[in-house]
């Protein structure tokens, strides 16, 4: 590990990971000038003076970080820095918070983090690239675990990565979701990523450590003590083109990253629920309170949003022979609604794609003569053709 | 009846009720001399001129006006007009959809009505002056029958009347709901308040009668052909301050009522539902469509949303002793949500206001030293006071 890297985690040890006067010190002189700067007291803030005394008086932050490079090392774990090219450019967008108030328990929204954990094997950056977040309740109902595995498998189909948390409930279906339809999905921790939490997660991270990432801003060993779920929240709203909220009781956590994903100009959707359900009355309140987070009612609305976005921020380049180009909204979403596997009837096609019959049955020929889809016995499914994945992943 | 009175009948006879041409001639001329120039063929639309011919080779206006009057008399209906005190004001407002492209299946959009014909006692402006329309699906779940039912009922329990169709589904649990709650209730016709339609209905319009008000532009004995609906929907739009969507499918007729409400200056407020559901779609869409809709998930969202503009419609004179005038928002919402009759606990109490325990927790105790909910055996429930429904029907 470079000298920079374990200054970094050094820095991590002396600070919690979000300290704003600890940031910009390494934005300015950099891990190792910062990390002189730390240890010799010349920092403006008392308060932060105070605590890496503190913090001093119980350890060798230079030993500490040897310790956890090798702990990092002996897992099979990696630390991705902004030195490298697989860092997130995304995560720098969280300096546009800084001096914000946050929104609830914690005062002030926190400074980007200074490194991260990677378990598994896929390039961070890559797999972040086309991204969302799906987050919600630990306390799910069957119908937001089914949404939320729904959202997860039709995101993985088409490409996209999902990102969530690790707990129980919308988190979890989700990954299930993206890992059945072929993965990848990250789970970011608030904890090391060698310590599962919540412990009844074990097999799914080792699935998801497998067929996507666990990513922490804390090295191996770290308990998830509970500030650093709200800590943690911030990435995963800052890492993704947008926020998919799928259940949530009033006022929650996960409320809490949704409007953090619309301060830092992410899309924020919102699955809405029976009225009649108190999981959905976050949900519905998010709505009503923001007017620019939006209505999704699952994976076609997701990508009408974040499609969007996607695009101004990396523009594909496509051949002008696209028969896709030519297809108009109703016809666009249609086609997004069949999955890369199987077929579906017109019913299912029209459910999906959140169109009436009629729509489907007057834009199937169409889509069927630009050859992009074929009925089959079972159904419609997409037509053979070049694979549409590699240009997306 | 009077002379004025028969030359609207008559005119309606002439020509389709919503039409430009005829409401123009009325408003410029008056209703006898509109009738005058109509019977010389004094009109510039020649389609208009021709559909007027077609109907004089089929007999005498007049005569249908007088035979209609005898027949309303006979049924013990009666005829409302613009120039009765009793002429419900906000119908003159769609005038300002002049031109405007409908939404689908109609062209344009259609003048006021010239008339209308009630069944029941209670006159017609009072209660609409605090209505709310309450609309949605025929064939609807048993969760949008639930959730109707429950905001025509504590709508009614308010103070607010519910303006509906007279169809199957969403309309009829609106009605059953107010009626429930002593209503009043509106059911807007699209054919002869003698009429009922649907027949499984029957029962339903005459409590309805008892109960509120059938209302129709249609003559009794006319019947409820197809577009009729459509234009009768633009009174129920136009006669309320909001309409609230309850279930609907993708594009359906409900979403236009809701469509022209907007057009209109009105609320338009959507129930949401699971997404899972084909009976949402519409709602959902909605939601999606307009961004001046808003989400409600009952009534006392609905009241925040048409409480704000009845009030700057019609302030409402109160003493400065009031104490709800000194409840902050969650307090007042926590309020509304108390039914006049019966009692809950404070669980129930969180549920229907749609806000956490906690805040119900908080707030309850202001409440009861305001002097405004009680304890009981049965859970918290409205103070006894100087009855508060007299001041706002």
């Amino acid at each position: 590990m470079t000298p920079t890297a374990l200054a970094r985690i050094a820095l991590g040890w002396l600070a919690e990971p979000g300290t704003w006067t600890v940031y910009w010190l390494v934005r300015r002189h950099g891990p190792l000038a910062a990390l002189e700067r730390l240890l010799a007291g010349e920092v403006a803030d008392p308060a932060l003076r105070a605590s890496v005394a503190a913090r001093l008086a119980a350890g060798d932050p230079r030993a500490a970080a040897e310790a956890a490079a090798e702990h990092t090392v002996r897992l099979g774990a990696r630390l991705v820095t902004p030195e490298d090219p697989d860092w997130p450019p995304r995560l720098a967008d969280l300096e546009r918070l800084w001096g914000r108030p946050a929104q609830r328990r914690v005062d002030r929204e926190l400074a980007p983090p200074l490194c991260l954990w990677l378990r598994g094997g896929w390039p961070l950056h890559d797999v972040l690239d086309r991204s969302v977040a799906v987050v919600g309740s630990r306390a799910a109902t069957p119908y937001g675990s089914h949404v939320a595995a729904e959202i997860g498998c039709g995101l993985a189909e088409r490409g996209w990565t999902v990102v969530s948390g690790g707990a129980f409930g919308i988190d979890a279906d989700a990954h299930r979701g993206a890992l059945g339809a072929g993965g990848p999905t990250v789970a970011v921790l608030a904890c090391g990523v060698d310590r599962p939490y919540p412990v009844g997660n074990t097999a799914l991270f080792d699935r998801i450590a497998e067929g996507g990432l666990l990513v922490s801003e804390w090295p191996p060993g770290a308990a998830p003590l509970r500030p650093r779920f709200l800590t943690r929240n911030r990435v995963i709203a800052a890492a993704t083109v947008g926020s998919v909220l799928v259940e949530a009781a009033a006022r929650s956590g996960a409320t809490q990253t949704l409007g953090r994903a619309l301060a830092l100009g992410r899309t924020a959707m919102v699955v809405p629920g029976p009225v009649t359900s108190a999981m959905s009355v976050g949900a519905h309140e998010l709505l009503r309170k923001y007017p620019e987070s939006r209505l999704v009612a699952g994976v076609p609305h997701i990508l009408e949003e974040v499609g969007r976005i996607g695009e101004d921020l990396a523009p594909v380049p496509r051949g002008p022979d696209d028969p896709r180009d030519r297809l108009d909204d109703e016809a666009a979403l249609l086609l997004e609604a069949v999955p890369l596997r199987g077929a579906l009837d017109v019913e299912q096609l029209a459910a999906r794609a959140g169109v009436d019959l009629r729509t489907v049955l007057r834009k199937v020929p169409l889509l069927e003569d630009l050859g992009l889809l074929v009925r089959t016995d079972a159904g419609y499914a997409l037509a053979p053709r070049r694979p549409r994945r590699a240009d997306l992943t």
